[in-house]
């Protein structure tokens, strides 16, 4: 295999269920979108950097919001923007995971 | 960091767009509901085995349709069910990469 496409890829779960709580009920389309316009404005998005996308249930619902990193697998959950802005400004810009957030630690 | 959750991560692109091509277009949200059952069948399913999930956009539409799988960071395009198949028995099942499929090859 070449080198990875991305530096950091990652997921932020936009699931939505109906009648039972699922990422989406935490506004994570817009933590997306969010995200996704911080990395660009840094010029950060795209091949060999930073690519910031959505996905569907990443299967850890009962630790959500969820996020995946990778090829790293980094997870992190989330709760306010002080988080994301954290995870922002520490991990994808300066290369060091957030512990606080972290899913596994 | 602790052990990857999940062995190998799906994640096959089921974006739409109006009036332009996108991944969706292959009926992408069939393969991935084929492969996750597939997987399902096979008791392979779940934490530290595979995942199937589904995402946006990953940013490589001009190869689609595409799948990466991570955390080995392994980009896939296909365009029947021969090499759905083909990538659920010779890499998910056996650990072999699919070489004639991948993108970076």
């Amino acid at each position: 295999m070449s080198e990875n496409f991305y530096k950091y890829h990652v997921f932020v779960c936009t699931n939505r269920r109906d009648k039972l709580s699922a990422c989406d009920d935490y506004d994570t389309r817009s933590v997306r979108d969010y995200m996704k316009e911080e990395m660009e404005k840094r010029d950060m998005h795209g091949e060999g950097q930073v690519r910031i996308g959505q996905a569907g249930c990443l299967g850890r619902c009962l630790s959500g919001p969820v996020m995946v990193i990778y090829p790293q697998g980094t997870w992190y959950t989330f709760v306010d923007q002080e988080d994301i802005d954290e995870i922002i400004e520490s991990h994808l810009v300066n290369d060091q995971p957030v512990t606080r957030l972290l899913i596994d630690a």
